[in-house]
């Protein structure tokens, strides 16, 4: 069969391992995919750095619109990032007919029901599994693997330089400032670690991953998200002494009134298997009524694995270019008619037990009044510690573990504690999570 | 859309579960697969149990040829199991133009090639999640989530009934015996319970998983299978001493030379995600040479996991039902005229590294004479544990861990130890993998 010809929209990291992985699995590649997968056309603003990595064996132009509008190109490969120029692209490859690859989470998690509309009406299909969780095919699971259940809540350590970042934490006992630094060095946090530290790369793959696990439009607009720069080092070592992990966690629940859909620090019992995925990995956990919990673990990012991912996407695009629309699988695993209104709901409106800790003076009552605000709100207790104070200190830190509660009323529940004479400065706060069931 | 009719054979423990999944997210799959997928023919040498299952909603016979001939009948799902009249059945159905959904994998294993054949003639789909890891979407992440990579090997805990026994033995220090009629009477292993414990049911899944993951036809009767029946309490305990845990493990490895392909108990470093998989759980690891290593986790039996897995594969089905056959993934993930005749290789070859644990008189000597047979082979050692022999004595255990050796050597060795008059008894011998690349 004719070979199939791909445009290449930026050969950096991503890019680049793109190219290097399609070139030296071609065979293998072809065997499954039953014709020859090329890169034909590549765009970058360093023409000279995309000449030297292809060396004369694709046409390279810095012009990205020009390899959208080739009629030779049959699937755009996205892999510019950003929601500009990169979005002009995609609608423009669609526009024209062609099918689209892209790594872009950002682009989908903020403009996804706009791009797949297009899409749709087209006939042409947008892929991005490697825009969740690198080189784990977890777009593929949710949307294919597991399209007999009810999936009632996902859970996922999405985002590789954070879990590093924790995992060095616990480690070693560092501060997270100490620890970002290091990262930085060693080439797992950005320059600029704004996107990932505050939480806003992991929101945009816990929007997308909501939306194919539920049916329901993508709305990034709407999902809760923490990072970890304010993480202290101090809880992660009573989350320790409680029996538990704190991960930067996205999460995705189904309840009675709607979405839950939130990115925050997370306590997790120490004995689940995701509690002990460290570094950069990631994984994510997917529980479904019918086939209970499945876990999916690997490498979230780097230039092999994502490329890995960029090429399922080509392989699966390859094999479907020629059926019918309404043969493959929907964009966002549901039938784009069949989607739910199902609403995301607001952070007061979300359940989860928490993680509280507060500076007391070493004084009688002091937890009678803070146990008395919780009751008033029936606000459970689950385990408390309470430490002795250091030598010639007055003050104590007291950790508590509730049961599950709204959030609202820990939200009052924290202002009236924040109140007492006793409790000096701001009373610390991290959700939990069990992740059973 | 016409609803897609399925006519079921056995309405067991998993067909039963595919009923119960597909009626209560009856609107959630449709939504999915854009049209019904209902049962309308069941088959079952029980009928009186069918039409009490079924209540009136299905066609039930007890002669599955009359469901696999109905021209009602568009997708057929066999979950009577074994080799002959399924076989039949399957054949049958091919023949008629029909797709399939099985999840059986002794058939498949044993019979594959022949199967596939049939039914790649007759541009019909025979699809088999449910064969391997039961809800777990593995063979599709290896199909189609994986398609970038050339897969270097894959590990799997494939058999939760083994899996519990060696997480009980462990857990509780009992020998396999005991262990045994615990789960028996917990329902986790049968009544003749020899497929799970020997090892044959995970030797299946293996050779599955070895097809579709290098490209070869389905060659059972060249793996190499050992169960958990001889394994000694005492190994576990040593493994433990060690830092590594034994599991019974379903291997696939692509060598310069060709495919190993084994089943046995085998010592894993405790760090591992996978030693960390307990009770009746399944993991597959799979190592890609882009990806790096990913680890799929789950239930691997059961009435819905099974169940989920079956229906995903009527959701792919009734959406390629329509597609010209050349659109559709190949059933072994290569297209059928680009299989490599890579061999399976003999035992005799495989490399690996070994735990050996021998019984040695306690007197002067008997190391040195262990050690120069080991290094006249090239075998080198890793560790060495020596235990004080126990009060009155005269007799010690030695456990020995070697670098990676072949098996043959070691044949060689175990041979010569056994013939030193120091040494009591037989020699242990356990494999070992690193599963790090």
């Amino acid at each position: 069969m004719k070979p199939i010809n791909v445009g290449l929209l930026g050969i950096g990291t991503v890019g680049g391992g793109t190219w290097t992985v399609l070139n030296r699995n071609e065979e293998e590649i072809s065997r499954r995919a039953g014709r020859p997968i090329r890169i034909t056309h590549v765009a970058d603003r360093n023409v000279d750095h995309a000449r030297s990595f292809t060396g004369g064996r694709a046409a390279v132009t810095d012009d990205a619109f020009a390899v959208v509008n080739d009629p030779d190109v049959d699937i755009v490969v996205e892999l510019i990032g950003g929601y500009t120029v990169a979005k002009d692209l995609v609608m423009q490859a669609i526009a024209n007919g062609k099918h689209v690859v892209t790594a872009n989470k950002a682009l989908l998690a903020v403009h996804g029901n706009e791009i797949f509309a297009a899409a749709q009406a087209k006939g042409v299909m947008v892929a991005f599994e490697a825009a969740v969780a690198g080189g784990i095919p977890i777009i593929k699971a949710l949307r294919e693997g597991l399209s007999a259940n009810r999936i009632q809540w996902l859970a996922g350590i999405i985002n590789g330089t954070t879990n590093f970042i924790l995992s060095e934490m616990r480690d070693k006992g560092l501060p997270f400032a100490d620890v970002l630094a290091e990262a930085q060095r060693l080439g797992y946090a950005e320059a600029d670690p704004t996107f990932d530290i505050e939480g806003v790369d992991a929101a945009h793959k816990a929007t997308l991953m909501a939306s194919i696990a539920f049916g329901i439009p993508v709305q990034f607009e709407r999902c809760h998200i923490e990072g970890i720069s304010k993480l202290d080092a101090a809880d992660i070592r009573y989350a320790e002494e409680l029996g538990y992990r704190i991960k930067l966690l996205g999460i995705a629940k189904r309840k009675e009134a709607g979405i839950e859909l939130r990115v925050h620090p997370t306590l997790i019992p120490a004995k689940r298997l995701i509690a002990n995925v460290e570094g950069a990995m990631n994984a994510v956990v997917v529980w479904g009524d019918a086939v209970g919990a499945t876990l999916y673990y690997g490498k979230g990012a780097g230039a092999e694995p994502t490329a890995s991912a960029v090429i399922a996407d080509l392989v699966d695009v390859t094999r479907l270019h020629t059926a019918d629309p309404k043969n493959r699988v929907p964009h966002l695993a549901f039938q784009p008619d069949r989607m739910s209104d199902l609403a995301i709901l607001p952070l007061a409106e979300v359940e989860t037990a928490y993680y509280l800790r507060l500076t007391a003076a070493d004084q009688p009552g002091v937890l009678a009044d803070i146990t008395r605000i919780l009751a008033d709100l029936s606000i459970s207790i689950d385990a408390m510690i309470q430490k002795e104070p250091a030598e010639g200190e007055a003050q104590t830190d007291v950790v508590i573990l509730t049961h599950v509660a709204k959030e609202k009323d820990v939200d009052t529940a924290i202002a009236r504690i924040e109140s007492l004479a006793s409790i000096k400065g701001r009373v610390t706060r991290i959700r939990m999570e069990e992740l059973n069931g």
